[in-house]
């Protein structure tokens, strides 16, 4: 995530860490303000919707961090399988660096809210197939016709988001270990 | 889900429908009592730890339901591939008839409380555990060794959930068909 130096945007890049190590109804208004060392006056003005529109930036923000990743770990790879290994790796170095806090920054509150906001199920959405299209995007530069990378993407994306929840849960990288060698298996059986 | 008749069983059949559909921070205790139909005294009798421990036991009553379930789909397959798809479908069964309310009765609350709960980050893990487990009991049951089976489990486990998440998002069972598609050839791939 880019270092934020305004007021806003610590207070999203804040919000954003927040959601990710605890979810949207964990995150309190106040943890947000403190974390972002904003005043609430700032808050009010930048964010007039409250505690929703800064879930829906904060979202946006770490949606686009990851797909920024994504982008970078296709052009820094020389096949699909260095590009999928490294994804998965990073999701891991993430994960344990953290202590077991950060996983995927989207899917606690995708989960919470999908059925209670529109606007923050609608940015969690919007998050998760910018990521499908990037991982087909980078399926397509190793060679995949559209046609086989748009199912691949959420088959790789699934098996992802899966492992990163039971690694989390489990406090043990096994799953994205075992992750790993699923989408090399994958790769080969979609060649054959 | 098996009914209940007695005050506590309800209360922990409203609770597990609450945590699956809204997480455990989106859940209040008069929404569990209100759904339940339960006194508030019962309640504080039956659950003198309150609202963690009727999390924690919602938790294991529902991991125990979808174990069983897993159990059952073995049963009544007559191979590994009709196994998974049986899995995977019923969770699109569930998925689409509750208008993508109910996605998977774990996942919520593991992400929203594996850094805030040792009592339900536990109860989580365990649910998972015990499903690898039981994929994997079947998997044996139909051929694989057991050192093939452990590994492949949670690979089934991750893009069984993952999958989940990504369509109760989407509002579109299309992951879950995706994943339909991903178990069929990562058996197809552990046989040769």
């Amino acid at each position: 995530m880019p270092k934020a130096t305004d007021s806003k945007g610590k207070t999203l890049a804040a919000a954003a860490k927040l959601l990710r190590q605890r979810g949207y109804h964990g995150t309190a208004l106040h943890d947000i303000l403190a974390a972002g060392g904003s005043p609430r006056g700032s808050l009010y003005f930048h964010f007039p919707g409250g505690k929703e529109q800064i879930g829906e930036a904060a979202l946006t923000l770490a949606g686009e961090a990851v797909r920024q990743g994504i982008a970078r770990a296709a052009e820094a790879s020389e096949s699909a399988e260095v590009f999928l290994v490294r994804i998965v790796r990073g999701m891991a170095a993430d994960l344990e660096r953290s202590d077991y806090r950060e996983g995927c920054p989207i899917a606690t509150t995708a989960l919470e809210t999908s059925a209670q906001s529109e606007v923050l199920a609608a940015a969690t959405r919007t998050a998760f197939q910018k990521w499908e299209n990037e991982i087909k995007r980078g399926l397509e530069r190793f060679g995949m016709t559209a046609e086989e990378a748009d199912p691949f993407a959420t088959i790789v994306l699934s098996q992802l988001e899966g492992a990163l929840l039971l690694a989390r849960t489990y406090r043990n990288p096994t799953p994205l270990h075992r992750a790993e060698q699923a989408l090399k298996l994958l790769l080969t059986s979609s060649k054959s």
